[in-house]
């Protein structure tokens, strides 16, 4: 299921090997209503840095998307190379260059390879229709190892409209957002500020709160596009639609995060972490980060081993409000950590933590916020693949 | 070289597995100046919490180490075993308990095998003097692969003294401190105040500039024991010898902390990060920390990738003020990154990359204030120990 009014290509510009498909176009019949959320990193990227610029407009109509090449810290020729690539799409669709969105993905200071980008354009244009949404996702990996797609269906009076999404993640993977794309489509239409005002929301539950290994990208950006073909009025905050067209978008967000997270680079394990009871959620974001970025932590669960003071030494080191007397640790349903103590059921912990995911309870006994982090686990794989991701 | 009017013993204790020397004891013939410094993470374990309250007193005559287990998150039992151990060699070697400190270092959350510990005391006070400063050095080793140790000759006017440090570093290693014990010893006088004020400086440069895995640990402490054999004039501010005596105590904490990292988990090369032309020294620490605890930095220079732009995203997103367009980097003496971008010259950084050491050296271009972090990269040995340290 696929939004209407929305075509596609893929093509072979040999970015950084030949051989795959690394470049992808995204193209809607009329011009949609965009929003758009991007890293925070103080250094971005020569597309971000276009994109961001572009957003303001709040309207988008094609998005061209390359993976092997990231376009970051490549200075002033960066930015003429983001530009010209916009500029070369929209002269090919006879669109406005305004409406052309370019991100990139992948190694980050070397040049792009501009003159096998542009010799691939027209056959993006010429083919779009031909590809699926899908291929899109699998055109944008790089060390994914499954595309991810997400698609929902949303009831808009008597219409029925769609919402998918997709992304790439794998490593780099931090709050805020990580190298992470995320394009999402709909055929529903929605009013400008309301779009805005739900991605953000929906990247704040969602992929603000995964993490791989701790990294923040400089190329993080998630775009969702409303090309209103649906028909319907556009949705605002006091439509009939309004909630569950904002449900569909935090799901397909939230899904999208837990697919980055379980093929998260090396990653053999899920890992939920959920802290409650802490004075403010400013604390309890920070404890689960805390323990959701501590190599230790991670080492242990790949090792199914419930080292529960590793998770005890990280929420102390994190900076968060908390006292070793209140805590208590939960793996899945097992209390293994009780005000600060073992509970003596460590050998049943370590039979918990042999499932693919695992969920760590932490109750600081100190208030009632809370929050929650994805992470996984860090392997030997991990290692392996960022030891050598370049050369 | 051994600082006079110490005496030294080690035993088998089993404390986590039989066959080696887990249990240490360092003793003064008189009662010693000593000051202390301790892990800042709010979950300490318990004879952290216990050499705190006594390192008050400015005195100290005996402490008592066992690697296996670092009784910590143990409860109030844990309080009760530390005094304990504290007391049984106070009585034993008939002296005031608030002259006994104890570390430990190891598992964390499994109570301390008390009844193994208790029948090893005695024996512990009839062997002191059979074994040496370094025996005491290796028997603190938990994941270590090497003893460390490092003395100084000191010159206090026609008298020369001597300064020894032994330490145990490995993992968990990032400031403040590590799971890192470290104790100096020196047989010259040293006024208390003055002895405190160095240990914090020295510590400052030294154990609070290194990382591992930014794991910060449960136990960290540092003792300093100036028990005044030499027979000088206890040595103020003031004193002719201050400065040769600082210096000793600042090269040993500098020279102990290198060989922490050389000999971090897994490590397999050093690596010197400084971050210079910084606004301030607050964002030259956390811009060379930032870059320090990247585990795609650390798994790039295990590699021999020059993978430079994971340094740019790492000062992008450390919360330090940087301007990518200001940027330089270099390895070794190659500048690899000019103002944000390449210089075209990764094949020959990929060569300077094979040593052991790699210095990486990043100027932000916006200040004048500088910092410097000692850190290790990051290997599969590093999960492999990691994931099966407990069981």
């Amino acid at each position: 299921m696929t939004p209407k009014g929305f075509l596609f290509s893929t093509a072979e510009a040999a970015i950084k090997y030949p051989g795959r498909k690394d470049l992808a176009l995204i193209y809607s019949n009329n011009e949609a209503v965009i929003a758009a959320a991007f890293t925070t990193n103080k250094v971005k990227a020569a597309p971000v840095k276009l994109d961001i610029k572009k957003a303001a407009s709040g309207k988008g109509q094609a998005i061209i998307v390359n993976s092997g090449n990231a376009n970051a810290c490549t200075g002033k020729q960066g930015l003429k190379d983001a530009s010209l690539t916009a500029d070369m799409v929209a002269s090919e669709l006879r669109i406005n260059p305004e409406l052309v969105y370019v991100c990139s993905t992948g190694v980050i200071g070397t040049p792009m390879p501009m003159e096998r980008i542009r010799t691939r354009i027209p056959e993006l244009i010429d083919n779009l229709g031909i590809s699926s949404m899908k291929d899109v996702a699998r055109a944008i990996m790089t060390t994914d190892t499954f595309p991810k797609i997400v698609h929902k269906k949303v009831k808009v009076g008597s219409r029925t409209g769609c919402v998918a999404g997709i992304c790439k993640g794998a490593g780099m993977i931090c709050p805020n957002m990580a190298t992470m794309l995320c394009f999402i489509l709909t055929d529903i239409a929605v009013e400008h500020k309301t779009l805005g005002r739900i991605l953000v929301e929906a990247v704040r539950q969602s992929f603000n709160r995964i993490t791989v290994d701790g990294d923040m990208s400089t190329n993080d950006t998630v775009i969702v596009m409303a090309n209103g073909t649906t028909g319907n009025r556009p949705i605002t905050g006091k439509s009939e639609a309004y909630q569950q067209f904002r449900k569909s978008v935090h799901d397909i967000t939230y899904e999208l995060s837990k697919m980055i997270v379980k093929d998260g680079e090396g990653a053999s394990k899920l890992i939920a972490i959920e802290v409650k009871g802490a004075r403010n959620e400013k604390d309890a974001g920070t404890a689960a980060f805390a323990v959701a970025n501590s190599n230790l932590v991670k080492t242990a669960v790949y090792g199914n081993d419930p080292n529960w003071g590793r998770i005890l030494a990280a929420l102390g080191y994190s900076g968060a409000t908390v006292k070793e007397e209140n805590i208590d640790v939960f793996f899945g349903k097992l209390k293994v950590v009780n005000r600060g103590v073992t509970t003596g059921s460590d050998e049943e912990a370590a039979g918990i933590m042999k499932e693919k995911e695992l969920k760590i309870t932490i109750n600081l006994n100190l208030g009632k916020a809370s929050f929650n982090v994805l992470t996984c686990d860090l392997t030997e794989e991990y290692v392996k693949e960022n030891a050598t991701y370049k050369t």
